[in-house]
């Protein structure tokens, strides 16, 4: 199974592949970040994100996608702005026909670590540890959506 | 000029279709809303709100849409939502080469009432009264949308 993890974001959106080789063994396949600029219109912002998903989906071919759920507490004018780039994202991979999960951090928090207000250096060494990477994805939207992917494994690894 | 103007939302999008026939006279082309259901996923709704555009858009072929921005006192949980609507519909009309003006609340206030803290009944009876319709269009979404691109169609002739 090859998985996409996305941690959804107007200005940076985190991505990685994560492979699963056995059941206890993952494999990092590539990670990065869609980046737009702030000074570019918010449509050809949009334009950006969905052209750049879509070659990654064309060129990894993956399985499905685990994507984060917004976390609420956030401010309204945040929401608002990750939500635009988050209905693009599901938009589009939904036009690609690539099944979509999605969780929310306390669920990628316990999948990885078994609890639920881990920090993120935790969280980061335990993506790290799991993938058996030398250091710490970078940057840190990356990381988050590797942890994502590996939460949907473990998360349909249980399920079974 | 045939502006399509549309009030964004998850469950309900409000679009009106209006022609400037002369600098005082307003054609009211074709009004409705865009319709998804609560219990359909996320996905699935954002598809259904994409294809009802693109068949509005292909159908009826206006030259400018005009899009309500996010007001942003709604809370966290409404904004994220309108959010993911509302980027789908920019990007939709983005992929289709529609030129797109963004109005907030305030500014389609001013531009058919002159008076930024218009209330409900006030704003609908000035589209009725500037489109010569009988009646107030129902529903109020779809009234919103012909208040922003009557909006639009102000505002651009005073830039002139």
């Amino acid at each position: 199974m090859k998985v996409l993890g996305i941690d959804p974001g107007m200005a940076t959106t985190g991505w990685g592949l994560v492979r699963q080789v056995s059941p206890q063994k993952y494999e990092t396949l590539r990670y990065g970040c869609l980046l737009t600029q702030a000074r570019v219109p918010m449509s050809e912002r949009l334009q950006s994100i969905a052209k750049q998903l879509r070659d990654i989906v064309r060129t990894e071919q993956p399985d499905v996608a685990a994507i984060e759920e917004l976390f609420f507490a956030k401010n309204s004018q945040t929401a608002a702005s990750v939500g635009h780039a988050r209905g693009v994202l599901l938009f589009v991979l939904a036009e690609l026909g690539l099944p979509v999960f999605e969780y929310n951090p306390r669920q990628v928090k316990i999948a990885l670590t078994g609890f639920g207000a881990a920090d993120k250096s935790q969280m980061q060494r335990m993506v790290q540890r799991l993938l058996g990477l030398k250091e710490v994805p970078k940057p840190d939207d990356a990381a988050d959506a590797l942890a994502i992917a590996l939460c949907h494994i473990n998360t349909r690894q249980e399920q079974k």
